[in-house]
């Protein structure tokens, strides 16, 4: 019905989570309704993005070889809190209480979806634990994968002289950390505990 | 937080309309996973955009100077249904019993928001009904100003020699025409009426 131009950004834009028909063409309208400052912005944001890869350190975003946490020298190299995604790095970083390091995982180990300890970056994580990492807090979510990706971490830290913690059950079960608020992300990092075999 | 590169997409996704910051960087995230291929084609979709405009007879969108619709020598010419937005073409072309031309006006007429009919695209209707005009279906909604917008159309098209009905109460009161569902929609057109004094 559209011209093949203005179909052609429905599409696309349906390509996005969670996004159908009415809300594609809705955002496509938008775009059809800036100005060409604005559509140039859009573009140089999709370009850019090509510039973005992994921290060779930690895994989380950067345009360098190493991210901005894992630059940073006033941080506290004796702990690290390992995450599942990179939002995840963001939401512990607005809650604003923790000044260690990361380690972003890229995933869970998980038998549904064929996910296997390899697929992820937990050799990277047992390479840089040396004799200034004192503590590593295993912060992937209590979702049963999150649970299973811990139990395996704890194993194959057994080795490290490392103390290795959990956050503590101030989440909810079953929750994605992605979307805790910021007082109960505080209290999961001060709660955080051994854990039990 | 996030590399500045990151953060230029995720402000560039938050203009688009009912997107929030948590959103935004979800679809952010959705595309760093593109690859480049995928992502060359999202570009290319958003400078394609570029070269859509309004269709010079009619007001939908064409990328040529005029719109399929209005190309199509198969459609019956005797007959202009009349909109306020190119989404509603296309959703009484989805419904699909429709085979007349359209009008789209660009709006409504609304004091609150201060649109007044010389911001509409009414010049160019009165100026394209001629001989072959038969009849011209307001097919406004019917809001308070979808309703303002067709009294004054049915106003100015007194002075011309055709018939002019409006979409009947098929629609439910208040709602946007946009998405009304197939079915509304046809016994909408087919219940037409001619507006009453």
């Amino acid at each position: 019905m559209y011209p093949i131009d203005f179909d052609n950004l429905i599409n696309i834009f349906q390509k996005l989570p969670g996004v159908g028909a009415k809300t594609a063409q809705r955002y496509a309208f938008a775009v059809l309704d800036l100005n060409e400052e604005d559509r140039a912005a859009y573009i140089a944001a999709i370009e850019g993005i090509s510039r973005i890869r992994r921290c060779e350190v930690c895994g989380f975003l950067t345009a360098d070889d190493k991210c901005e946490v894992c630059k940073d020298s006033s941080r506290d190299r004796s702990i690290i809190v390992v995450v599942a995604y990179p939002q995840e790095v963001a939401a512990i970083e607005k809650a604003g209480n923790y000044h260690g390091l990361y380690h972003v995982l890229g995933g869970l180990i998980s038998s549904n979806k064929g996910v296997f300890p390899d697929d992820l970056m937990i050799e990277q994580l047992l390479n840089r634990i040396d004799e200034s990492t004192r503590e590593v807090i295993l912060a992937t979510s209590s979702t049963m994968d999150g649970e299973m990706t811990a139990l395996y971490l704890d194993k194959v830290l057994k080795n490290k002289d490392v103390l290795v913690t959990r956050l503590a059950h101030g989440l909810p079960m079953g929750a994605s950390l992605d979307y805790a608020d910021e007082l109960t992300l505080i209290k999961a990092l001060n709660n955080r505990r051994r854990i039990e075999e």
